[in-house]
Formats: structure tokens, sequence, C-alpha cells
């Protein structure tokens, strides 16, 4: 089963939970309204929501409380692509094989729908309709924007860019993909674990590991698929770290041992879910899958 | 009394709890971490914390929960202050008399400061210290998160960008002020009201009303002194909206019915504060020193 295939109930659910809620906020402003649009449906692997569906429905969370909380994980995400992209930052003209929202719009646009669509992610996480106790939800909140602040994505975020032309070794390395893409993906399923039942809240830790491997091996395997794969499958912009003077895996441990990296993080992150005493199959597939996609 | 002495006690109060957050929050992205307290100390006149501390001290409001949900309101009025002074955005060098963080530091980590304060908004007001019952702290996260993004400030921005070069009859120009300046006016003032006793919550509406009137009349006033004030006293450039083709009370009223305008609006917000049993006279010496302010 394919990656597409074995995610799509997930990304049938986050893309209609998306449309929805875009309807129900429809602003005055309307071309920010739209951008704010273009950017949520451009759509993408859903990773992120994909984990908090995930692993909520294994740890019986209601399903109204996964659809705010995996519409929060994706806003987040999806405004820090449209600011990555911008012009004063990675200077991006494509994402996904389309024009990047300041293409698509203008850079006043696309800067107030990054804007926008962080806080709409904190509008639906503080939505009164999530079916958990308030206090539970407060740490759902706590949880999301500990993990997008300076001391998570958007820190992350700057260390990358401070990073271009230096030369990091592998913990300083680690370290810029922990806070810039592992830091929400954490939060992704850490999230789910909140939304669920009481039982679920003792492996939060364990979940927690999981992520923070299966974190760490995506972006290692985003290396790795920068040099071996061509811009056509990417739909980005290929040899652009090289291109751009990044650190990366490949270039600091050579493709072959990246390789290695990458299998002995999944293997990691198999072993955080051999901890958890419920059906986490689906999980182990989608690392399967999520590590062994070609673009 | 001026503006300045009247202020001075929540001046402190907020400077304070700024500087002692951003020292719990150090980030391994000093540059960006640097920023952000660049941006959040240099200051300016306070007005949203002021408002918080003074309706919440006026409810019976736990300091503690006054001293987080102020320095929440101040991170978005300041990550708003960034992202609006950017190139794409008005183009600012000044502001209060200082380089605009962009200038200060470089266009990327003044939009990564922008969007950290953001979320550093939403991490202090998720915080567990609240003194406030859970259902209550929620209810705070809504109201300021509703307030902020695309169908409140965020929305006023984009709506303010549109309008550069349009002609805007009253009822658009007051839709865009309440959306950009005016909802987060009132955010301020709900929140110091949500952080109050049960009792303070029956004039939630009218403390809206205050500040609903009163922050259309700070607006009023804006355009009015960047007409009448100069560059020195006012601490960024003026004449700025003549300049950029933008709509203004005193281009679509003439500057005496501005200020005939500006009279009934702030008659309205006293109004409004009669309807409250509390002793809210720091409140009407607040919006007559505000209204009279000269920068």
């Amino acid at each position: 089963m394919t990656l597409q295939a074995l995610t799509a109930p997930q990304r049938e659910a986050i893309n209609r939970v998306l449309e929805e809620q875009l309807q129900l906020i429809a602003s005055p402003a309307a071309r920010l309204h739209e951008a704010m649009r273009y950017a949520l449906v451009l759509g993408g692997k859903r990773v992120r929501p994909f984990l908090t569906y995930a692993v909520g429905d294994i740890c019986s969370a209601p399903r109204t409380t996964l659809d705010l909380a995996a519409a929060a994980v994706e806003c987040i995400h999806a405004y820090s692509l449209i600011h990555d992209d911008l012009p004063a930052m990675d200077d991006d003209d494509l994402r996904r094989g389309q024009p990047t929202c300041h293409k698509a719009f203008d850079e006043a646009t696309a800067i107030l729908a990054g804007d926008a669509l962080q806080t709409l992610a904190f509008e639906l996480l503080s939505n009164a309709q999530l079916e958990v106790p308030a206090e539970r939800q407060l740490r759902m909140l706590q949880v999301l924007s500990r993990a997008s602040g300076s001391r998570g994505m958007c820190g992350g975020q700057a260390l990358d860019l401070a990073a271009t032309g230096q030369h990091l070794s592998e913990a300083e390395l680690s370290q810029v993909h922990q806070l810039k893409t592992g830091a929400l993906i954490e939060a992704a399923v850490q999230l789910g674990v909140l939304a669920g039942n009481d039982d679920a809240q003792q492996y939060y830790d364990d979940f927690t590991d999981f992520a923070a491997w299966l974190g760490l091996a995506f972006q290692v395997q985003d290396d790795i698929l920068d040099v071996t794969s061509s811009t056509e499958t990417l739909g980005k912009t290929n040899g652009k770290d090289e291109a751009a003077n990044k650190s990366t895996y490949v270039q600091l441990l050579g493709l072959e041992q990246a390789q290695v990296k990458l299998a002995q993080l999944h293997q990691k992150a198999l072993q955080a879910l051999q901890r958890i005493p419920y059906n986490t199959q689906l999980l182990e597939k989608f690392a399967e899958q999520l590590l062994n996609r070609d673009h």
C-alpha cells in the first residue's frame, strides 16, 4: 500500500475540515482569505494531521476534537511554509509544483496570510467544541504554542537561516531540525494523545519518542531526496540545499552513511511504538512508507 | 496629570513582566530572541496592557492573571507593528523614534520575530499560572485569537493595504479601523473583565462598548495628529498617510469635523462607563488624556 493510499482517509478528513473552517470564518478581507485558502488547500502529504488523527484514534479520542486539533496543526505548518518561502527567507517560487503564496498573490498578502493562519490555529484549538476537559484543552494549547514559537519551529527556522554557509556539527544540525521540523511533528502526535482517553495519557512520553525519532528520520530522508530525486518528482527545486550552501546530513555523513542513519532512526521510532500496548500498526506502516518515499 | 504619569504603574508592571517572560523563554536562536526583545521593550504608550490592568483591577482580577493577559495582548500588538513596518507592507524605517525591527536586524529576522511574538502571546495566555477557571481561560484564548486573526486585526491590515489609493466611505474607513486597531483594544478590555470575578462578567458588554468607542476615537485622533503634529513630536514620519494616499477621517471629514467626531466618540465611551456600577474613574481619566494627547 502506498503512502497516498495509506493516508487517504485522514487526508480526506483534514481537507474537508479545513474547507468547513474556512467557510465559517469568511473575512471581510477577501484577498487575504483567498490567500489563506490557497496555502491551506494546496495540500501536500498532510503528515502532521495524519499523525494527530492516527494517534488520536489509537487513544480513543472524539472525532470533533481530532478534527480541530489536526486542522490547528496544519494551519501552523501552512503558515510556516508561506513565510519560509518569502524572498527575505528561502526565496522559493515553487511549492508542491505550484507558485508559492507570495508569487500567486503578493508579498504583503503572503505575510498576512501566514500571520492569520497562525492565529487561526489557536482559534481552532481554543474552540468550545473540543470534547475534552478544559484543563486538557489548555494543555493542548500549551503544547502547540510551545512547539511553534521561538523555542520550537520558529527558533529552528531562525537557526537554519543563521546556519547558511556555516559548517554545522551533527549535533547542531540535529538541533536545527528538531526545532524546525521535529517540534511540530511531536506536537501533532501529542495533541492526538491529549485528545484521547485517560488511560492513553500514560503513554504520552512513548508517543512523543516515536514522533521525535520519526521527525528526525523524516528530515534525514528529506536531505537524501534533495540529492537523489529530480525537481519534477520532488515538486520543488532540487539540489537547493547544496546551492544555498546549507549543512545537510548527506553533506555531513555522505549519502551511504545518511542512509544508515535513516534506518537507525526508523528502528528507534518502531521501538518506541513497541512500548505502547495498543494496536499501532497504522503508525508502523506509515513510518515505513514515509521513510521509503521517493518524493 | 499627564498620560505618562497616569499610566506609569501599569507601564512599569508590563515592562517588568515582559522582561521576566523573555528571560523564561531564552531560545537557542539568540538573534531571534534579541529581535523579539528589541520590539517588545521599545515600549510606547502601552495602551493595551494599561486597559487590561485597569479593567482587571476594577473587576477584582488576580494580579498574575492580569500580568500574563496584558503581556499576551502586548505581544500581539508588538508582532503586528514589526510586520506592518516591513518593506512589503508600510515600509517604515522609524518606530517610536528608533529604527524599526527589520532596520535594526534584517527582514528575515523581523518576520520571524513577529511570528514568534504572536506565538508567545498564546503561550502566555494558555499558561497554567492563570488564576481563573479553565473554561474562562479558554474563553480568553478565544477572545484574543478572534480579535487578532483574519476577522480582526490581521484582516484590518489587509483591508488597509487594499484601500491605499482608494476613496473609502466613512463606514468603510470605520470598518478598517475597527478591525485593524479596535479589535485588539476591545480584546485588551475583555481579557481584563474575563480575568475578573463572577459579578463583573455581567458588565462584559458595557466594558466592550467602552473599548469600541475609545478605539475608534483613538484612531480619529491618530489621523488628526498625523496632520497637526511634527515628525519629532510623533516619533514616526508624519504626513505619511497623505503621502501614501490613504483615506483618513481628516481627509474624509475635514480637520474641524474630525475633531467634532472625536468629541462625540469620547462621549459615547464615557456613557458606556456610566452603565458600570464600579469606580471607573481611572478609565475616564485615561480616555481624557489619551484623546487629548499631542503625540
